[in-house]
């Protein structure tokens, strides 16, 4: 019955039961289970996601949001079905001003569309998580990826979200000041809350100037311990890098044996710098004595964009490049801890994987003290799941014990949901409480983060 | 009965009702009613709050946190009587990791106390408002001031905030790595709650490298819009300039009247710039450059830290200044609007003040789109602190209707109540209903924001 109302509101091209649409949103690049939703909707405007949601809402129908999909916690999967939202057709650049360095867009537009719009201006949103996504999507799951080090979360990019709230209410949680102490600060509020408290239709982001110079360096260390001193000893000396990334040998190893490439088979740190001319320069200096002071062997450094290109492809492709074998499975970690952590963390990390026997790779945006790890498993070999899975489970739990938490970027989803009250204790209840408050109903993406 | 109580639970030296503390914990710096407190608790420990707080809940008796008062919109006055809870005595440092540049305090603590603890490690923490205030107080207004165009204000630099809520439950907002998508991010709804949603005991914060080199810059404009085009161009070019302060030529002849100076009357920026030696002389040199095309006079550089410290003295009490003649008062606003609407607003500020007849500058953070103006008035004649008043409304509203903000670092208090539908829309009710979920006896601190 609310199927037939979503066509008579938004019109037959907009609804989609059709098996294939159904399947694409049932799933994300996560390894949890897909669920079909009932049906899909391709809202257009505001007034679209308005009246998808009350029919919701009378009809009491879950709506999961959907971006593209990237998620790798399974945040859009419709875990009890009703509607998938996509925001494919919400793509739109409704305001841009560059003398403000900010932009208002529709959440559907992903970050390689608005940063084809922008280079002209000689201006970018500088959050990458690597592969491409939907701004609504990485504001869902407060995204970060590479460039973090320099430039924070989604959390920090936001000046104003329009958001439609369960009840309907259609509200904006910020201005187009810079700044401002007025009222609440509830933007935050949203930014990684997974489609679970409201549905964002409109955001005002800040942009930066395209730096004039990049160049990129890498190096590696005997150890994981030194690569992590290393990042500690350059934030320490306050260079502002663009980009900061750990790769451990057995990683390496892998994406030389699937892409081709001949780096040296150590655990390897990438870096990226960016700006004027004569500062880049002097910075890679910088952090080129200190690294050799730090025992770094190989040091490269490129400022041709085709090489280096080819090196964060390879980057990139990482976590494909270790699941080239037919049938492979695999389960990933994302927890990140006070920088002075890492080398433990990372040690541990690599020990886990060790002990299981299974193969895995370590790496991450090591600036951030923000991890991953990626354990291979047979899906049809019994207790091997298990076993990968105990390593997340282990790395998480160290983690929260040392003052970190168990995701830096990737969000809460379902596999980190039952980490929410270890980590969050009294303040978990609180997080019930205002789902509770924004959305009684329980029609919001229901079965994440709780 | 309730104060017996508190003294039983702290300790007589730890409650005061004696009458110069119940006067000074009746005002802060702003040129609202005062209102004497019942009594003042000065707790020492988290338990303490805790402690205050339930004798609070269960009497039905308000409380007010006070940092130390330099608020300007009355935020720490005990509107509704009841407890003012001083925390001078919470103001210890608690874990200090250099290597994570972090440190974890007791909100009594000031900004001064802290970077004076911090300088030997190299390390400083960069939120200034002009002058000293605690942090907790400036985590509950989210200050900003002078360095917020490259650092933001506090809500970017909070990593973990331990709050008491009404019905006593102690939570943390957050975790030690520097960042996270679990669960909510509820950070930021603390920043800017002037204590109205719950009590801070404990923070952990964001730190920076004390820069290698500091230089100052000031020039003057034959217009304001001229100053504005200026911060606009400086910030469009990407240099991340320390301190970007615009003086009006009002505010400039006080100045050097009050103090002894004898700066140009001109309309003036003020410009730090602070990093490594090399990079800062080279953005002076873009700047002055790009300055000079917009037509600058008076370009005038400065590395000595005497004279900078006698230029920046000069800007603090900038508003003490004008408050020498005997009996005078003043209202002052605080807008935020995007930097392209400066040019704009600048104008129409010092307009409303001439049209007033009264006297009263405009200055401030231009390079965040923040501004002040001060207008003086004689309390004993008759109708000019209403005139003065309408120039306040007049700009907030404007500063609205282009997308900004009424106040963009000093936060409601009681003064800027009068604009929050205006300003909030729908995300006002929204903002209610957390209060009413967060305190439903409104104990802490009511009558604020709302
Ligand atoms: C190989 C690989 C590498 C990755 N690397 C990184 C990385 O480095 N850093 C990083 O942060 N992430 C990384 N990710 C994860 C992923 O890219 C991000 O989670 C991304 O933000 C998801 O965007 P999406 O558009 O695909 O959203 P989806 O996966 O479609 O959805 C994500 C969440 O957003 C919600 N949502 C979408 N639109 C809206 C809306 N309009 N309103 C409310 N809620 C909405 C959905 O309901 C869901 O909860 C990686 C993923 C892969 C596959
Ligand atoms: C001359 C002058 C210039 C100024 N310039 C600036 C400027 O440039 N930028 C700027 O941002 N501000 C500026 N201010 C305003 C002022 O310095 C800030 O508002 C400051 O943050 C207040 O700190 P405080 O310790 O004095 O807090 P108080 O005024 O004592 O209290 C402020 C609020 O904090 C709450 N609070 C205090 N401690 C706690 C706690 N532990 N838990 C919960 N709530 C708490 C109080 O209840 C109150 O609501 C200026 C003030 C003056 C007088």
């Amino acid at each position: 019955m609310y199927i037939q109302q979503l066509i008579d509101k938004l019109g037959q091209d907009h609804v989609s039961q059709e098996e294939h649409e159904l399947f694409r949103h049932s799933r994300d690049e996560s390894p949890h289970d897909s669920v079909l939703p009932d049906v899909v909707c391709f809202p257009t405007c505001r007034e679209d996601v308005e009246a998808v949601l009350e029919i919701a809402r009378i009809n009491n129908v879950p709506i999961t949001p959907f971006g593209i999909g990237t998620g790798l916690e399974g945040a859009a999967i419709p875990v009890k079905k009703g509607i998938s939202l996509n925001f494919a057709k919400m793509n739109r650049i409704l305001d841009f001003s560059p003398e403000d360095m900010t932009v208002t867009v529709q959440p559907g537009i992903t970050r390689v569309e608005l940063n084809e719009y922008l280079k002209e201006y000689g201006l970018f949103f500088p959050i990458d998580p690597a592969l491409d996504a939907s701004i609504g999507g990485m504001i869902a799951t407060n995204a970060s990826g590479t460039t973090g080090v320099r430039y924070g979360a989604m959390k920090e990019q936001i000046l104003d979200l329009e958001v439609v709230l369960a009840d309907g209410t259609v509200m904006h949680t910020g201005t187009k000041a810079k700044k401002s102490s007025s009222g609440y600060l509830v933007t935050n509020l949203f930014v990684g809350s997974e489609g679970t408290l409201g549905i964002f239709t409109e955001v005002t982001l800040k942009l930066y100037g395209l730096p004039e110079c990049t160049v990129m360096a890498r190096c590696t260390f005997n150890s994981i311990e030194s690569c992590a001193k290393a990042a500690q000893n350059i934030l320490l000396k306050g260079v502002s890098i663009l980009r900061m990334e750990f790769i451990d040998k057995e990683s390496m190893i892998v994406i030389n044996r699937e892409n081709g490439y001949d780096f040296p088979e150590e655990h390897s740190l990438f870096l990226e710098f960016a700006g004027a001319e004569r500062t880049v320069h002097q910075e890679v200096d910088i952090v080129h004595s200190l690294l050799q002071d730090l025992g770094c062997n190989h040091w490269e450094v490129s400022s041709n964009p085709v090489e280096m290109q080819e090196i964060w492809r390879a980057r990139k492709e990482l976590s494909f490049s270790f699941l080239q074998e037919e049938g492979i499975d695999e389960v990933g970690a994302d927890v990140c801890v006070p920088v002075s952590r890492l080398p433990e963390l990372l040690t541990y990390a690599r020990q886990l994987i060790n002990e299981t026997g299974l193969k895995g790779g370590v790496w991450g945006h090591i600036g951030d003290g923000n991890f991953h790890t990626l354990v291979l498993f047979h899906p049809t070999i019994e207790g091997q799941r298990e076993l990968a899975e105990s390593t997340n489970e282990a790395l998480a739990k160290r983690a929260i014990a040392v003052g970190g938490t168990c995701t830096g970027e990737h969000g809460v989803g379902i596999g980190k949901r039952k980490y929410q009250q270890l980590e969050h204790g009294q303040a978990y209840d609180m997080m019930k409480k205002l789902k509770q408050l924004f959305d009684p109903q329980g029609i919001l993406n229901p079965g994440k983060i709780f």
